[in-house]
């Protein structure tokens, strides 16, 4: 297998920690990876290849005017690389929408996907995680797109968790079908037709509702860019805020405080079943090659997890399966 | 003050929970009630008043047709109890759309104000609740509606959580002024024109995020309807599997369990702070009335503190405030 390009530069806690994880996924998992960005600022690599790159776009960098004028950042080489053979998939906890620009205009977008779309996986307890789509890459969407997102998060939910027929799901605010925006009435009437169903390999369950993430109703739930993104970051509030209020609670009195320390390795478990990073970030799905976007947080064991995610999704070919299933009829 | 009007027919355990919570409310607070429905099927009413109503609005009837065709419904009867001046405030925690079609239609539109919106409250560990509006009324909204909801949003905050200048944020997915879909945009627009703010006495901090709900960044969070209920429904979908997996750590083993029983009080402390009905359900702001739609599920003790934050609005005239801030100028 080609390397896994690695931009070293990339998340608030870049180059530390993402040389540390990168460097944890080859010498202890043994998957190939090629660091990208300044070589001089990244510390201890060990024995991991290197492409120079010598510029950095900032977290905040306005996405589209950095990656067209930072022809040599670690984001544009990372994604170059994959096009030019070098690396068979791109990872960065760096700036999101610069990581989708350097995907998107350097790999390019598979025939059939008129907009390429952030997939994340949601935690759900005792349970595969439900993969969310858009969470983000496409604020204003047509109602169309979310047939090829429907088609894209059931390959991915096939190929990352080994569902054999996704159920799909729209996100509304009811389950009959005429429940919902003008918008999510019209993405039902594109959803209902069986042809996408059938190259995708999946089951169309109709409307579902936000109560239903975090459930084992559905495999994978499609929505306009700014609705997921909105899921996604009111459910990490929630989580917090609802951690934060069990450590309180703990925290009455002396004996509450033991039995918080008796049951501190099953809520440890529990809290990293839930946290974001085990599952090992999001997905661009809709580009010509793997490209995985780490939360700007990731520590070194979230971009092990997502070295790990980029290297699986390559070897199974999830970019042939998405190619093959949104092929134009 | 007079009666509050309490749907009795309405709710999925209606009449007994429904009516068993009014009896609650009249006998131990001491809050004037009248009780709207069938008599024969409302069961032990004690010494409460009724207004007969010879017809039910099923949980799931299509709200306009049915509002029409029903006038002798108990929940068009309380919208009229409410306008006629025989009531103070109806509450009802059955078909949600119903409601509002009653109460919209029988009480009329405060002047100023284009459509009413649902404000629900967030509980927020440690703090206020934040109230997210609109939580369902409008599945599609023009810009300029949410100014209405913000001047709304901030009288209610301040009327019902005491909050002197309440800071009112608009739901989007980046916290700059630039990000989020078009039509999030142009609501920035509208919002950042100062009349709004000091008609309502409020403050406006610009762009949230989802994970500020249940923070206290801010008090009053306004969006369209249909984002509203997808945050609502994530919100409660994402405790009850968080709290169930919890259940599920504590009942690891002997030990662990023993654990799960010393903390009992403290966790269920903790889920009622956290739990929807503490908080009295939610309100239909910008009808000439209060009117409290409390969740379909509603138990006796979730329609008790629905009254009791009906009888509190009716004190404290927020009806009169809305006029007052929603005056054109």
């Amino acid at each position: 297998m080609l390397p896994i390009a690695v931009d070293a530069m990339g998340g608030d806690r870049a180059p530390g920690e993402i040389v540390a994880g990168a460097r944890h996924a080859a010498e202890e998992l043994g998957i190939p990876v090629v660091l990208v960005g300044r070589p001089d600022e990244m510390g201890g690599t060990g024995d991991l290849p290197i492409i120079e790159a010598s510029e950095v776009i900032a977290m905040d960098a306005e996405p589209g005017t950095s990656v067209r004028r930072m022809k040599d950042s670690s984001l544009v080489r990372a994604a170059e690389a994959v096009r030019d053979g070098h690396a068979s998939a791109m990872v960065s906890a760096g700036n999101t929408g610069a990581t989708m620009a350097s995907a998107l205009l350097r790999m390019g977008r598979i025939k059939g996907i008129s907009r390429p779309a952030i997939a994340t996986p949601i935690p759900v307890p005792g349970s595969t995680p439900t993969t969310l789509l858009d969470a983000g890459a496409n604020a204003e969407c047509r109602p169309e797109w979310l047939v090829e997102f429907a088609q894209m998060g059931a390959v991915y939910a096939r190929d990352r968790f080994g569902i054999e027929a996704p159920r799909v799901g729209l996100l509304s605010i009811g389950e009959e079908a005429g429940k919902g925006s003008p918008f999510v009435k019209e993405c039902w009437e594109h959803l209902s037709r069986p042809e996408w169903v059938t190259s995708a390999g999946a089951e169309w369950i109709g409307n579902v509702e936000g109560r239903d993430v975090m459930t084992n109703e559905v495999d994978v739930i499609v929505t306009d860019g700014f609705t997921g993104n909105v899921v996604l970051k009111t459910l990490e509030g929630a989580m917090q805020a609802l951690i934060g209020r069990l450590l309180v609670a703990i925290d009455t009195d002396d004996v509450t405080r033991e039995a918080g320390d008796t049951l501190a390795p099953a809520l440890d478990e529990m809290v990293s079943e839930l946290h974001p990073d085990s599952v090992g970030g999001a997905l661009l799905l809709g580009v010509k090659g793997v490209c995985v976007i780490s939360h700007g947080s990731s520590s070194a064991g979230a971009m092990t997890n997502a070295i790990k995610v980029a290297a699986e999704m390559v070897k199974v070919d999830m970019v042939g399966h998405l190619t093959t299933a949104a092929a134009p009829q």
